[in-house]
């Protein structure tokens, strides 16, 4: 008789992959049990590749309900693919957990993902699952695709350019703000800036639609100021940007009427994920007309100019600032 | 006049992404300065596509040459390809680092991925850089491509086929216990077991080969006996493997002279990334002729049989027995 057969019973982690992760899994993902993912490409399309990472503390509070952490890390992501006029495809995720990460906020963590990924298309091909002595390290890879030549660049705006924005500027470094306690809560009544902090919205239907028609396109994720700043070094050429046309939603203009000193950091701050393009001042009904087909605000808020690479910032009464920051920097 | 435009210099990310992975950047990465990058899939080929990330601390020593840092990243998911029998194309990259990282560091780091993907012929299409308070936590996600219908699966074992593996057991697994000074430094006298932990060899050209031969094929990184068990339970079928059998490098050899109760945590160890695989007893000369093309040692360990999935370990006189543990679990 001798011993029974060695134990081939799986480690903890298989049962939480197949508890939280399989069920978002879809085509190519081989039902995450092969060493990787096999994907046919789709025929007569071009792939758009975009990685992102969050990190605990870092990107997201520890106490952000975890559907929402799920949501925002593949919204971030989704984000990249709406500034390149991409649509969605598939996704990789790594995740690095603490051990004892209790098993309801995986449980939340992962039907928010699941609840994402029937709102925009796209499924789970593989990723890994590791333990990490620190903050979660969460880690997307995403693939979009868009047909050959079509997709958005941040090179190409020229002079004369009209300088758009969609949606609202500034809510997302608010809404930190709020849940950081540096504001009080009645800045935030119906808690929308805490929401835009933690759900951003990515502009997948604009993005789309911009193809043939936006110059140069990136999506605003570190600060409205440094963000254009790219746009202008990719084109060759300077911005204004007329800090008054802002698009605020309410609670944001209403903290910029009792301060003005706001309104530069909103436009600095970050967490925005809006999408920044320079379309021709010809094409300015063609815009609006594609933002009313796709339900999404989109507001001129400067021009692109001849010059070296450097964005002027208008303020209310019209003269120049100088904003203490352009955005967000890790180090 | 007013005050000088408001600044459009770029936070320090910028200048450390610029100097260290621009240069890793390659065809579709649009020089790392667009939201994503843009690949026209190879014409007639699947995408292969997997996802590991390491962990300072666990998956590496927080002391291992940076360069090997980057080589192992690499190499881990080069392994996933090579299970796969796919050839590589390209890797996003996602780097949580802790602020203050010495540049010396990401130099070597990136020197090591410089010095890989020349070797492996892939390159960098994008990724993220961010700040993390904790151990560094570093992500990798790796497309390879394989012709339509060649990939190789974990599933497709027959009762009675081979069970072969590539390269040598327990190396990896030994020298971390050499880096952790749980085994003495006269135990690896050449440094040949910290590197193989160190620096694993994925079996690129040997994963190509076996397509249309091997019926399953999977790569060894979480311990011979818990990994085999996945390719029985992806065939639903049993599996004998033989300790006697095992390939060991000299020093492993050494080890398990000295003291045979080395030879069952071996088979048990992790870190091998070595190709375990199945073929047909008829096909026995074809494989070792593939070896012998690809330089590649390969070696019978095993064979599988019908029966619920299980692993039977036989020891050195041939008697059953049990191992501890299957393999490396996080959790």
């Amino acid at each position: 008789m001798g011993p029974p057969p060695a134990p081939t019973g799986l480690p903890p982690e298989f049962a939480l992959i197949a508890r939280h992760f399989l069920p978002l899994a879809g085509e190519g993902a081989l039902a995450l049990s092969d060493d990787a993912a096999l994907l046919a490409p789709p025929p007569g399309r071009h792939l758009v590749l975009a990685a992102d990472a969050m990190v605990e503390g870092v990107h997201y509070l520890p106490d952000d309900p975890p559907d929402t952490v799920g949501r925002k890390l593949l919204r971030v992501n989704l984000s990249d693919l709406a500034a390149m006029g991409a649509e969605p495809l598939a996704y990789l995720m790594t995740t690095a957990i603490p051990r004892g990460t209790p098993a309801a906020w995986l449980e939340g963590f992962a039907a928010g993902l699941a609840e994402d990924q029937r709102r925009f298309g796209l499924h789970v091909l593989g990723g890994d699952t590791v333990a990490i002595p620190g903050p979660a390290c969460l880690s997307l890879t995403i693939l979009g695709t868009v047909p050959p030549g079509a997709a958005l660049r941040r090179a190409g705006a020229r002079p004369g350019d009209d300088l758009w924005v969609s949606g609202t500027i500034g809510d997302g470094a608010l809404g930190l703000a709020v849940l950081q306690g540096r504001l009080p809560p009645g800045a935030d009544p119906g808690g929308h800036l805490a929401g835009r902090y933690r759900l951003p919205e990515p502009r997948l239907a604009l993005g789309v639609a911009l193809r043939g028609l936006a110059r140069a396109a990136m999506d605003v994720s570190d600060g409205l100021v440094q963000d254009l700043g790219h746009l202008c070094r990719a084109g060759g050429l300077a911005a204004t940007l007329d800090l008054a046309a802002l698009p605020l939603s309410p609670p944001a203009a209403a903290l910029v009427a009792a301060d003005p000193s706001w309104l530069p950091r909103l436009a600095t701050g970050g967490d925005d994920y809006e999408l920044l393009f320079a379309a021709a001042p010809d094409d300015r009904a063609r815009v609006e007309a594609l933002s009313r087909a796709t339900g999404t605000a989109v507001t001129p808020i400067g021009r692109f100019t001849e010059g070296a690479p450097a964005v002027t910032v208008l303020g209310r009464d019209g003269g120049r600032i100088t904003p203490a920051q352009g955005g967000w920097s890790h180090f």
